[in-house]
């Protein structure tokens, strides 16, 4: 099996609901640094498992919809806790959707599975895996 | 599947018996920066792996048992050669007791497995993996 | 000359003003890898820079002041631009009074220098260094 | 399951063929920091996964061949995109054989799988896993 | 005194004379992970020592001069080894050059020191630093 | 002003003797990863700081007398606490002498001053500097 990880960033605001989350619930903020980790059984036609460049431009499209934001502002995290591991998930699947419609190439039509880890310091970090 | 790590270390001294080890087998010691991964294939009603405050609590807990101690002097390591990768397990197994008797919360209970990677250097590491 | 470093971290929400700042003046929030830096010519009678277990917990108590808030709505930023850079400055001088105190303990008082770098991302980080 | 990782790197010159590289048709390099990783499921009679010392020598071994030079002028790769992905492979094969032919010691014969990274940048890394 | 530093890469080929470099006297290459420090005595109007956003854009400019390049083949390089530490001079000067054209922005006029450090691989890397 | 940096490290035992060590007082152990930086103002004839490998080479024989031994029971250190910071002055002034000497070739002694940084974990390193 073969993999490609690219590495990028998103800065965000957030709190969240519930008395596990401690100091937490107040509205505090993190940087993400975020390595998504595409993956294949066999090379494409170039050798490849993904063009990177444009794994790593979608990666940045994806989080870019997430950066510099107060996520307890948008609709789609309503009434949803944004821990980092349901975060995880967030980048994979829209990762996953943007395969799915072409966006990183006919080959990448290929790919069989993807990660995505959130590090949110220098000591946790959260990982949520799937295939596609 | 969904995993949350936390990083800690400990320092411990500690020999090896056996010609493979070569001036290994001299009294000496090593820092472990010990990363645990705890993981479960969906996450809990606050949308957690696990409560990220008691996960390293308890790795804390765990490492405060072996570090700044001779391994050498321990009475459940006679006669065994504490290599990082038998200490990898040793920390998943008390790790994976402490869940199994609820020192991670109720929630945690919903674990499906833990690695734990304990890094000697800059240039090598061990792992262990089991299911819960 | 010597020094000793010890790294912790916070987790805060802020927002800036100035165009300079493009979508970083909405609310976002940010993870600081922090580094705390302390120096002196010459070791203690203990042959150390500083003790690092009180060094680490002051550390720890200053950035507690500033973790899991917004930093929008401490009086002390009101009208502030809290960069990286300018909160590196922060940190430190609340250090620098901890030491002269004696927070750090007797022998801290032989420290001459500070220096705090705050990681805000895996590509970006900023630095204030001082005498003590 | 238990694992053992060692870290070296390489220095190489080479191009790529295909739209899809843009600039990285020319004649460029790359350092690629290595890290390969030896898995088996019980550890052997010294409590190890492989002998570090021989697992680190045989990987300097292997990349020794490749590193300080164009690759482009490799007979092995002639026609072929040496991608990090691609270049993963050849070195987690090149592994293979050595366990295979006893390099590793007659214990390391009881390894079950390898996995190589290249780390190409702090922003990108390839790997490559197989069974042995 | 203040620091920003900001980190980008460049994947570059070349080759070196002379006996001291042994191997690396045949062509091959290298990853540079590049960091840039602006120093300055005290925070600008925004209370910056730089628009980071402008840093690292320029820093970019001056790496992709040389990135994906046989330095082997460009006229400024002709009968100069382009060592590690030789070509963090060249990238500090560079900057030092945008700087003073007014590529960072009329307040990056107020910054006295650059220093740039160029990573090879995980165990070297170079430095150079210069006042402005 | 130019420097070159390599990375090493060791692996000892050790104990502290004075309250304030508190755990650290018994016998325990640590791995240093060690960066030796080599500072000069000009450049050599090859246009380096210094070669590269013969630096690498004699920090990792400096290191050699440390490594895998009980620093307690070395003459050196009879009485002295070996702690991090003064560990990265004994390296500085074992490399210094070297340097004096001429293990570093002829054109090493136009370096003019040394620093050595020991990591003793991922939160807590020290460092030593001093002219040459």
């Amino acid at each position: 099996m073969f993999s490609v990880t690219v590495r990028d960033h998103m800065m965000i605001a957030h709190s969240f609901r519930g008395e596990v989350f401690g100091p937490a619930q107040r509205l505090h903020g993190a940087t993400y640094v975020v390595d998504a980790t595409f993956r294949r059984p066999e090379l494409d036609a170039d050798n490849l498992v993904v063009d990177i460049g444009r794994a790593a431009e979608q990666l940045h499209a994806v989080l870019g919809e997430l950066s510099y934001r107060n996520l307890d502002e948008l609709p789609e995290f309503t009434g949803v806790n944004t821990s980092t591991e349901a975060l995880a998930r967030v980048v994979a699947d829209r990762l996953a959707d943007r395969i799915g419609s072409g966006a990183l190439g006919e080959q990448a039509r290929g790919l069989t599975g993807i990660a995505v880890t959130l590090h949110e310091s220098h000591i946790a970090w959260a990982s949520y895996e799937r295939s596609l």
